[in-house]
């Protein structure tokens, strides 16, 4: 039985996020989608509302769990048993870094990565477009899911 | 008629910017050169003389015009009737995130982009590395045209 | 006025082909498609073939012509008095080799390169791929015009 | 159950290979090392003698089996209902072409690719250097298992 | 006689610093390894401490000496009329930026600058990563030698 | 005292290898250019012409010297007692495959790879652009010295 983790800030989940943690669930036994609390930033969505978001998204897949995390990636992976580290990819920049990531995590922790290739029509989506076009009233229906794009309306009328 | 967008930062310009500038305007019938406002950031040059840089180095360019944008670069196409917008690209890095953008406006709003090639004299050249150099009191005049050197020369003397 | 000619082998064109052509139809007054005559090199369409295939896709379009060169690219530039070369790029390493040739193209030449961004639908596209799909008997009708489709199937049932 | 697929040439093994092959037995139920059979290029080792030089060096390895196959991945993939494409990257330059046949099969076949860092000791080794080097009568004994380095000194000195 | 400089943040020094400044040390007559002093970033470690890991790291190289610099490097190289400027490289990535920066000083200063290929072994390795591994307690003792590996724990006990 | 040796096919040499000739004679006490010899491919230029325009080029640089070598860099690396390899780079993709390449060449025999930066004007220069254009009868004056260009009329003309 192989475990997965599928880490990440989703601030917020997009459909690319979706698009890999379905994949990932075909592949693999389980997937932990593990949201990374990262004290020193100060993300658009709270932890809680990360993973509501994430849960309602993912809520037809059984294999999927929510879970969030503190700290070093490997130390989660260690504490939770799990096997390997999923990472979606849309560019070679994303690729290096990654690269250099899991080359560290292998030689510290013996932590094992595989990388998914995000889908074409997802490959100029990240978090941070999707909230610089929702900052500025754009359309984002194409490119999260409804419940989420309700979230972020919310959050910017809020401001 | 081709109207094309030349949108950037412009803190302050450079040869490297003036000689896109002057390569798009022979290829499209109207360039517009639109300076982000980006109200989160504290550039080191206001965006009024940002502008007035801009339209200093560029009065002989009979089809050139100097504008101010706030908000998502598509919804200024839009507004204008812009047909394309014009990129200077440097290096692979540039590129690749370049490439995300314009995937995403096309995605968006249909909006065309087209890359041009910076000159090779100035594939180095970036803003940031003229205010680096000219911050330490070194040697700009091959970099910006007289005026933004002047200008520069101020900035730093001031503080 | 401004004439841009797209070069390339188009053994044989692709839809990826296809949308800059008409993308770049949209921008400039005039668009050659021009197919190098690569005398060195067996291709699987004789010349003939290509630039038919090329004006049965592109017939609709009023204002691009298909036409053959042999020989340095910046020779038929200058012999045709064209303004601009058009490269559609789908990866970094495209990019790469792009970039050094419309470096020279400059030095030598003073003519001018866009690059446009192949459609994220098409990224993964190119004529080899479809003649390895097609040689094995794969469906290749959603990557290029019907008119091809028949033409590589004639040719792989020839051999 | 999770049914992997790790193709390429192999002409022949490496240390490299062999790494990604146990890391992704530890992954997946069953990994399938498939050799391609490409009779336009003429492969320093014939089919058999590369697929038994894998399978010397796989033996203890109980879900790894060794087959061979031409034409199409994806066709090999379907009649053997394999779930998944493992392949090991060493660089940026592998990554683009390999997202770029990743995304066709994708597109074409729904097949899924999965990518694995090839470990940092092996990341310049590839089966071209290897020969290279056992060519001039080099030592490859850190860079394939023995049984290998045996058979490229007799494919040698036979030349 | 070539005397070369090794600049850096070294916010700390790491294994992979100290390989680079051992293998330039067999190339070169003299190397200055040169720690920047940048009053706007907050480092780990103050100017003083960094210089000294360094020292105590490098007790051994007699034709490596420790010295820090404020502002320009090239000003630093003209000063003390150094020959060349040499930077370690891991990844695509670090290179472009690197290139743009060896470019700009060649345009203004003439300054040479040669990289050097970080060992397979460090290819992961940064100071910024070393910093978060020990953060959160993990262990570092293989990517920084032991002085600075008592350093970090004390700094991060401190907090 | 360091020897340094600077590998190539040099078919023909051009003027960005003569700049990367120059610039590491500044650097090291002694400079091989060393001419490889590969019976399996057809060079323009046999290794006897080769050879000599690289002397007449740089017959005024006391510490170069010209060689031809067979078989592998390193064991010519190793006969000479030579210290460094230098290579030219003008592009990410380049830099990929040097280095792996110089990482083999470490890992196999403790040889050191220095890499230095092609000058900005000759980055898009290289011996089968050069070959290219001559070919069809172009201007190559600005891309290698009077003699290579003598040198290529001739070869071209007697075709």
């Amino acid at each position: 039985m192989t475990k997965a983790v599928y880490p990440g800030s989703f601030d917020p989940m997009t459909n690319g996020h979706l698009d890999i943690i379905k994949r990932s669930a075909n592949l693999f036994d389980e997937v932990i989608v593990a949201v990374l609390i990262n004290s020193a930033k100060s993300p658009l969505f709270p932890i809680e509302e990360k993973v509501s978001l994430l849960k309602e998204a993912t809520m037809d897949l059984k294999n999927v769990k929510i879970a969030s995390f503190e700290g070093l990636l490997v130390d989660f992976v260690e504490k939770n048993s799990l096997d390997v580290i999923v990472k979606g990819l849309r560019a070679v920049s994303d690729f290096e870094s990654e690269l250099q990531m899991a080359a560290m995590n292998r030689e510290l922790n013996h932590v094992e990565t595989v990388f998914m290739m995000t889908a074409t029509e997802y490959s100029f989506l990240s978090s941070s477009l999707v909230k610089e076009v929702s900052r500025f009233g754009g359309d984002v229906s194409q490119l999260v899911p409804p419940h989420v794009e309700t979230a972020l309306r919310e959050k910017y009328s809020e401001g």
